[in-house]
């Protein structure tokens, strides 16, 4: 019996790999990757190919999601299996149900971790790690909008804690989410439950792009952000709840956030 | 005036470090490091040398806290200056303080990112990320404990939300705390406050080693993880809060949970 190897590859582009993933990859007898969980825009497959002297074979989201990782599976009957993953492996559900599947039949799995939106975001911002609630994506809409979002932020601003929305993606579609969209989806919601969280003077961090050469990073008002060009993906949003003064001091300089953000910080 | 690019050294030794990371080292005109944020337990100097072809000047706590990175930015004001730094940079506030000075200063600052803790545990553990509160550090014991972790993980018991706890450890002083004394610290606070929070019937996480090739997930009632040897650092503890069925599985396949488990899911 052979094993399954979750590599991430970290963030925008086939330079997110750390060297323990590319050593593992050395060892392979196959390699599989899915890039639909989250977007790497700039990932070439041709580099990476080239960086790894391997060659990748691309699983679609149907593939992992239907037919519970068959494909990855028969390889890790007889070798060594590796699963190349964008950001920090088993972070998606997905790939959690593949690796429960896998250790049933007793297929070995091991997890070689990579850079996460989550924790970069979070660098980006220099906003308080332990001062982070629960977080949230923000789904592309279909019909009636999800009041989760809106609800995750009342519930952590209540709390004083600050909330990470993700922007929900559709690789498939080509589509996703950008933060001017996520914004005006939570103002639907406001103008439906009218309680105050999400306004037009809401302090909001937009953050597009991490992990690339050019990431963005912009803290205002709404009214503000809704008139901001983030440029590419990905996109994120953080509601900050309560600030501490090294907090504001931080948006200030990394986020060029207003002055005044210092005298609202505690 | 030169920069500084703050680059994430990932999970537990040398190999934890991007393509991106290694590629900025190329162009450095000094290369800084500090290891004392977070454990690398198998971070080897020589072996780091080696790879990246650059001197690293180690930076101890005391210049980067008390003298605000002096010598990081002295290097920076005429070149590109690299720190080195476990993890995912800029989760440790000090990183944070170091990186607004730079830039009051006219110093421009950049991130690489690196794979961090904060979703290392997630994934090891199957556990579902939108589910987690926020997180808390157990502080090594001097004198009176604090009470703070014992009501963040009570806090998020009542919103039904996971608990990252991360275990203090210092450097210099070479101690850190293991998953064994985390718990019976949070026992003592249990037997102050006696709310029901952290007992011998709590079902609890422990995650060591996280990043390395022999990490080690386990899955318990209180009681018995209180028996369980974890062996090296670092150590980490999960309180999960209500489970999903698919998280009830999870932990069952890969942290040796109680099979019963799957009763207690919804």
């Amino acid at each position: 019996m052979g094993e399954i190897v979750f590599v991430g590859l970290g963030l925008h582009d086939e330079m997110g790999i750390s060297l323990r993933g590319l050593k593992e990859l050395e060892t392979a007898d196959s390699v599989f990757m899915e890039l639909y969980t989250s977007l790497m825009p700039e990932f070439s497959v041709k580099n990476f190919q080239k960086i790894s002297g391997k060659k990748l074979h691309m699983i679609l989201r149907q593939e992992l999601e239907e037919e519970s990782g068959e494909t990855v599976l028969k390889a890790a009957e007889t070798g060594k299996a590796v699963l190349l993953v964008p950001g920090d492996p088993l972070i998606a559900t997905t790939h959690v149900a593949l690796r429960i599947h896998a250790e049933k039949l007793g297929v070995r799995t091991r997890i070689v971790h990579g850079a996460s939106i989550l924790s970069a975001v979070i660098g980006l911002s220099g906003l308080h790690n332990y001062k982070f609630g629960k977080s949230v994506t923000i789904p592309l809409a279909s019909g009636v909008s999800s009041e989760t979002p809106y609800e995750v932020i009342a519930q952590n601003r209540r709390l004083g804690l600050h909330t990470l929305c993700l922007l929900d993606i559709d690789v498939t579609e080509n589509r996703y989410l950008k933060i001017r969209e996520g914004l005006k989806l939570l103002l639907q919601i406001e103008e439906k439950r009218k309680e105050n969280i999400v306004t037009m003077d809401t302090l909001v961090v937009g953050v597009a792009r991490a992990g690339s050469n050019n990431p963005q990073v912009k803290a205002s008002f709404l009214r503000d952000l809704l008139r901001c060009d983030f440029g590419g993906p990905p996109h994120s949003i953080i509601f900050p709840g309560k600030l501490h003064f090294m907090e504001a001091e931080a948006l200030i300089a990394f986020a060029d956030a207003p002055e005044n953000l210092r005298e609202a910080s505690e």
